[in-house]
């Protein structure tokens, strides 16, 4: 799997997530793994581990896949630019990894994405397109910008490439932590969650049990995998911007191979479990990364007495717009 | 310095921080530390770097002082606990040490403090009483409770064994990046600050400059190097509720010793600075941990081209209660 890409029906080895991690080697930051602390493990009865791609580079795990797909891109490759359409992290992660490499890079956003996603994608340097806030319609705003410039294109998740960096995560993650009895990712598109799980399967050693979070109203892969057909997203209105997206036939190859299963929580749900890790952990996570310790706070998941890894995926949120904000407080600072 | 208090004169030597070290091995983590990120360096023209004792247990830096001065204490002195008086991260950090030991926690806490340090420190198993928030109040109440119960009193930072065990997060941090040209630290008290000062001028190897960094609203230090005798704190009303404290002669004769400089800064710089650290970093830091990087925003300090490490100090917040909270959020999740 170097610089060409495998038929969408032949998984990749393990030999391409090794070569992903050093492809992305001293580009991607070795983020730190958190322990639950005392007040969180307590809560579920486990004892947890965080790996914190909140703390990675532009803030989420999406730097990994889009610098692994970047560096197997030839210098004329480079030279024409890279392209993609994503409403946040991979737009910026594609930016950054494009910058990194003297690229021009070209994003496609649909109009009324975060304000903090779209100046972060910006302050790396990259061109963005706005476009309607269809699949359609960011698939042809790309096809006109790739003709028009002949930019290479990172698929957010439906790229070998871009799957095997997102499993970089889990394979530091269980190198610093080898002992995990069950690792826990959320699933939007399922990069991530398919990295992860051949990263589960694959490695030498030992094979956690793999679980993949979905929200409750943005539940394709939930419902893909019970029926073994791949399944469309039904009008997603989650919070969790960041699992919007539905499956594609590459991520769901993945989990139904290797997945131990799913679950979903609801919003009410995704938003306690963020404010908890906000207050124990002191980390500022999205709400899509907040979705598998939702599962855990809701006792969906056999977990009493295991080791539980959970990659915090990301940390982009508009800070004047937090599910829990309801006060005006600025007023009551001179008086604390 | 092996269980007993040297003489206030006397200051700690490199030997105090190195068994400061040892003894809280294994208790306190071993927090990570991270790079600037290039927006932030870009900003301020420098190459950052953070040390997280926002995620460090209790969620402060002040868990290292607390948990070097608990190992302490004999079996007699653990069995009639331990005691302090503190408005925050000192009194969930001596909750949880004394725990960790076996040891019953009794904390003086002055009306009004932060809801979310209350619970944490009760959630540790301390007994809490409250007392009425002025300095000679809370002195009374701890008296009472040291008379009553015959604990150990474990002050915020006018103890050697606290600022010994704080200075062991400069000592890990210098370890990891040893070529920092200058560290910052806030101060408030002076028990990080005066720790920090320790460590950067007696550990072997290279000397980094040492500079802390105070709010104007509560700049007793500042003005107690300026004039060279120790000065009160008049009524600070700073946001950066961790800094509200005054120099002891402990923290003062070390900052007068072994200090390069302190810098004040704004209410307004502050909460700038807390709310890019969120933005940037990812990280939940609490207002006193943003006024070192506060000072650079500001251009208070000749930093360009340097290699400078802060200490984030904390990360324990209201989050009902942020000092950019306008608006009412919650009702716009389902339409995002």
């Amino acid at each position: 799997m170097n610089g060409t890409e495998l038929p969408t029906c032949e998984l990749p080895t393990w030999d391409d997530i090794e070569a992903a991690a050093a492809r992305i080697e001293g580009f991607a930051l070795r983020t730190p793994v958190m322990p639950g602390r005392g007040l969180l493990d307590a809560l579920v009865g486990t004892t947890l581990f965080f790996k914190c791609e909140n703390l990675q580079r532009v803030g989420a795990f999406k730097f990994r896949g889009a610098m692994n797909a970047v560096q197997q891109l030839t210098a004329a490759e480079l030279a024409r630019g890279v392209a993609t359409h994503s409403s946040g992290n991979h737009a910026a992660a594609v930016a950054l990894a494009a910058r990194l490499r003297g690229a021009r890079a070209h994003v496609v956003m649909p109009e009324g994405s975060a304000a903090a996603k779209v100046e972060a994608v910006r302050a790396y340097g990259a061109e963005v397109t706005f476009c309607a806030n269809t699949q359609q319609a960011r698939e042809d705003a790309l096809a006109q910008l790739v003709a028009r410039t002949g930019a290479s294109f990172v698929h957010p998740y439906d790229d070998w490439r871009v799957v095997c960096g997102a499993g970089t995560a889990a394979r530091e993650f269980l190198a610093e932590v080898p002992d995990l009895d069950m690792l826990l990712t959320p699933v939007g598109g399922g990069g991530l969650a398919s990295g992860s799980a051949l990263t589960c399967k694959l490695r030498p050693g030992r094979h956690p049990t793999f679980v993949a979070v979905e929200p409750e109203m943005a539940d394709d892969a939930a419902r893909s995998l019970a029926t073994g057909v791949l399944q469309p997203q039904l009008a997603p209105r989650t919070i969790a911007d960041g699992l919007r997206t539905a499956l594609s036939e590459r991520t769901f190859a993945v989990l139904r191979t290797h997945a131990d299963g799913i679950v979903t929580v609801s919003e009410a749900e995704i938003v306690a479990a963020m404010r908890l890790l906000w207050n124990r952990l002191n980390l500022v996570v999205e709400p899509s990364a907040a979705v598998p310790f939702a599962a855990l706070l809701a006792g969906r998941l056999p977990v009493a007495g295991k080791r539980v890894g959970i990659v915090l995926t990301g940390g982009n949120v508009d800070l004047d717009a937090l599910p829990w904000a309801t006060t005006a407080a600025g007023v009551a600072v001179a008086a604390r």
